[in-house]
C-alpha cells in the first residue's frame, strides 16, 4: 500500500479528557500505520498522493468490545421481558440455529453490512457454540476487511438441551477453532470465550483457562450485570468470595493474555482490587444494561482505577450497533447515576466518552483507536454537512453534535487498517 | 377530499396496555377523519380509492409534546454543561436571533422539515419572546401541513437584558398574537406560554392568565424539572405551598384550558393531587432529563392517578426529535428508576410508550393519535423491510423493533387529518 496522506479536520483523544484537534490537517499513513498529524504536509510528503477531504471531520473508527453476532437478528425484541425469559424465548432458540452454515452465512452477512454501515472499524464478538459457524464469520470478517475477535461459545451446564455441549467436546472445538483460526488473517483473530460461569463447569474453565495460556489468545465473558446472576453465580461457587474469584481461579481473569469483562455494574471493593491487579479491560453497555434493567457500571471509579474500559453495543441486550448513540446512551445513564446514588463520581466528558470508543476500547487490540504515530489507522471521514446549521461552530461543537444528531449517513469513508473498505456484498 | 381508504398492516392503541391489529386490513376515511377500521372493505366503500400499502405497517402519527422550536440549532451541543451555563451559552443568545425574520425563516424551515422527516404529525412547540417571528412559524407549519400548537414565550424577570420583556407589552404582544392567529389556520393554533414561574412576574402570569380565559386558548410552561429550580421558585414564592399552586395562583394550571407542563420530575403528592384536580398532562421528556442530570418522571405513578402523559423531544434539553427514540429513552429511563428508587411502581410496556407517544400526548389536540371512528386520520406508513431479519415475526415484534432500530427511512408516507404531507420545501 506504502505511502499516502489524508487531509481534513482531524479529531482524536490520545489522552483521556481532551480532543487533540487539527484543522484542516493532515494525517500521514504508511501500510496500515500512521506516520503522523501535521499542519501542513512536510516537504518529504510532498510527493505521496492525498484524499482530500477539506470541511469534513477524520476521527478514529469505533470499536465495539461486546457484540452477539448470533442475536443481531433479535436486535429491538422481546425488551420488555426480563432476562431468563428474554434468553429463552429469543436468545438460546437464535443461537441454535447456526448450527445451519447457509443459516449463518445470511444472518451474518447482515452482521457486517451493519458493522460497516454504522462505521464499527474493531469488534469483540461472541459467536455461538457451534465452531463452523464461527469460523464462517471470521473468514467472512476478514474478506470485509473489517478488524474483530470472535469467540467459540463454550457452555455445558445450565444451559438448554438443544444448545449445550459435552464438556470435552467443548475444549475440542475450541482447541481446534483456535488452531484453524489464530494464524489465517491479520485483523481476525479468535478469542476464548466462555459464556459466563453459571453454564461453564469448572472442568470447562479450567481447560479454556489453559487454552488461553498454551496459545496465547485473549479471553472474554460476562461480569456482575444483574444481581440475580450475582446471587445464583455465589450458589454455584460457595468456596469462591465473588464472581471475579471464580474466573480467576480457573485464569480466566487476566492471568496469562489479556481479559474483557462485559457489563461489570456491581462489582464491589474486592473485585475491582483484582481486576486492576489483572488489568481487566471492562466493556461497557449501556444500552443493554438500561434495556435490562440492569443498572448502571460505576465508569468513573474504573477509570480512576486506571481500569482500561471500552464501549460495546451488546446486541441484543442493546438494540443498536451505534457506537455514537452508545455514547450518548452511556453519558445519560452516568447522569442518571449521579443524580440518584449521589456518590461523588464525576460524570465523563464528551471528549472521554469518545476516548472510551476509541483508544479506551481499541487497546485492547493493540496500537489501535489514536491518531499517534505507530497506531493502525482505522477512520472515519464525517461528512456533518447534513446536520449542520446556520451558525459557524467550533470543531468541538461539531464532534458533539455529530456524536449525539449524527448517523451513519455522515460516514463518508472507512479505513481500517490504512485500508479504505467499501460496503461488504456477499 | 372526500372519501379514501388505505390497506395494510394496522397497528395503533385505543387503550393503554396493548396494541389493537389487523393485519391486512383497511381504513376507510372521510375528509380528515377515520370512518373505521375493517378486515375487509365494506361492500358501501368497495369503489372507494385504495392507497396499497400491503405488507407495510400503518401507525397514527407521533405527537411531541413540548420542543423549543428555536433551540434546534443547537441540539447536540453544550451537554456537557449544567443547566444554567447551557441557558446562559447556548439557549439565550439563540433565540435572542429570532428578532431577525431572516434568520427564524432559514432556522424554522429545517425544524419543520425535521418534524417532517421523523414523522411527528403534531407537535407543541415554544417559539420565543418574538411576535412575528411566531407566526412566521405559525405560517411555514401551516404550509407544511403540520399540526401544532406554538406559543409566544413570555418572560419579564430574571432573564438577560437582550432577551426579556416589559410586562405590559408581553401581555399586549401575546394578546396581539392570539388575536392574529386564533382562527387562521385549521391545524396551527396559538398556545400561552409562560417560559416558567422563575422568568414571569407576578403580574404577567395574572395577565396570561386572564388572556387563556378571555379567548380559550391552551396554556404550556415547564414543572418540576430540577431541584435548584424548584428550590428557586420557592424562594421567589414563598407565600404559596409548590410550584403547581403558584401557576394554579395564576390561573395558569388547567383553571380555564388544557394545559400542558413539561418535565413534571420531582412533584411531590399534593402536587400530583391538584394536577389530577386541573386535568393537566405531563410533557415526558426523558432525553432532555437525562441530559441535563435532571431525574427520572414517575410515569406509571401519573397514569395510575389518570394523569394524562404524552412524550416530548424538548429539542434542545433533548438532542433527537425522534419520538420512536424518545420511546426507548422513555423505557430505559424508567427501568432504571425501577433498579435504583425500587419504589414499586412497573415499568410501562412498549405498547404503554407507543400510546403515550400517539393518543396519550394527541388528545390535548382533540380527537387525535388513534385509528378509531371520528379521530383526526394522522397516520404513518412504515416500511420495516430494511430491519427486517432472517426470520418471520409477528407484528408486535415488527412494531417493536421499528420503534427501537428504525428511523426516518423507515417512514414512506405521512398523513396529517387525512392528508398524504410532502417533504416540505421552502
Amino acid at each position: 500500500m506504502g505511502l499516502k496522506a489524508l487531509k481534513g479536520t482531524i479529531v482524536h483523544t490520545p489522552v483521556l479528557g481532551a480532543y487533540e484537534i487539527l484543522n484542516d490537517g493532515y494525517i500521514v499513513v504508511e501500510n496500515d500505520k500512521v506516520v503522523g498529524t501535521f499542519e501542513a504536509l512536510p516537504e518529504e510528503y510532498k510527493n505521496v498522493e492525498v484524499a482530500d477531504y477539506t470541511g469534513k471531520m477524520i476521527i478514529p473508527g469505533f470499536v465495539d468490545l461486546h457484540f452477539h453476532a448470533p442475536q443481531f437478528p433479535n436486535r429491538g425484541l422481546g425488551l420488555d421481558k426480563e432476562l431468563l425469559p428474554w434468553l429463552e424465548t429469543y436468545t438460546f432458540p437464535e443461537e441454535t440455529k447456526y448450527a445451519d452454515l447457509d443459516y449463518a452465512k445470511n444472518a451474518y452477512s447482515k452482521v457486517i453490512h451493519e458493522l460497516w454501515k454504522q462505521g464499527t472499524t474493531r469488534a469483540v464478538l461472541f459467536g455461538t457454540i457451534h465452531r463452523e459457524a464461527n469460523e464462517l464469520l471470521m473468514d467472512m470478517l476478514n474478506k470485509a476487511g473489517l478488524g474483530a475477535m470472535v469467540g467459540k461459545v463454550n457452555m455445558d451446564r445450565n444451559s438448554p438441551k438443544t444448545y449445550c455441549e459435552k464438556t470435552q467436546d467443548s475444549i475440542d472445538e475450541t482447541r481446534k477453532f483456535i488452531e484453524n483460526t489464530k494464524d489465517k488473517y491479520k485483523l481476525v483473530k479468535p478469542i476464548i470465550t466462555p459464556r459466563f460461569v453459571p453454564t461453564c463447569t469448572p472442568e470447562l474453565m479450567r481447560g479454556l483457562g489453559e487454552l488461553a495460556k498454551e496459545y496465547g489468545v485473549h479471553i472474554q465473558s460476562h461480569l456482575d450485570e444483574n444481581r440475580g446472576e450475582i446471587g445464583w453465580v455465589s450458589e454455584l461457587h460457595p468456596e469462591h468470595e465473588n464472581y471475579s474469584v471464580v474466573y480467576d481461579n480457573y485464569q480466566l481473569f487476566g492471568n496469562s493474555t489479556p481479559t474483557v469483562m462485559a457489563h461489570c455494574i456491581w462489582n464491589g471493593p474486592e473485585e475491582i482490587e483484582l481486576m486492576k491487579k489483572r488489568n481487566i479491560w471492562v466493556a461497557h453497555c449501556p444500552h443493554s444494561n438500561t434495556n435490562l434493567s440492569s443498572g448502571i457500571a460505576p465508569v468513573r471509579t474504573y477509570l480512576r482505577e486506571g481500569i482500561h474500559v471500552g464501549l460495546a453495543s451488546d446486541i441484543s441486550g442493546g438494540h443498536d450497533v451505534s457506537i455514537p448513540r452508545t455514547i450518548a446512551a452511556a453519558a445519560q445513564s452516568a447522569k442518571l447515576r449521579w443524580v440518584y446514588l449521589n456518590d461523588g463520581e464525576e460524570v465523563l466528558s464528551t471528549p472521554e466518552w469518545l476516548y472510551l470508543a476509541t483508544k479506551g476500547g481499541g487497546e485492547f487490540f493493540g496500537k489501535v483507536g489514536s491518531f499517534e504515530p505507530g497506531y493502525d489507522f482505522d477512520a472515519l471521514v464525517i461528512d456533518d454537512s447534513t446536520i449542520a446549521d446556520v451558525n459557524e461552530r467550533k470543531t468541538e461543537e461539531r464532534i458533539e453534535r455529530y456524536l449525539y444528531v449524527g448517523d451513519d449517513r455522515n460516514i463518508e469513508a472507512r479505513y481500517v487498517a490504512g485500508n479504505l473498505v467499501q460496503e461488504p456484498k456477499f
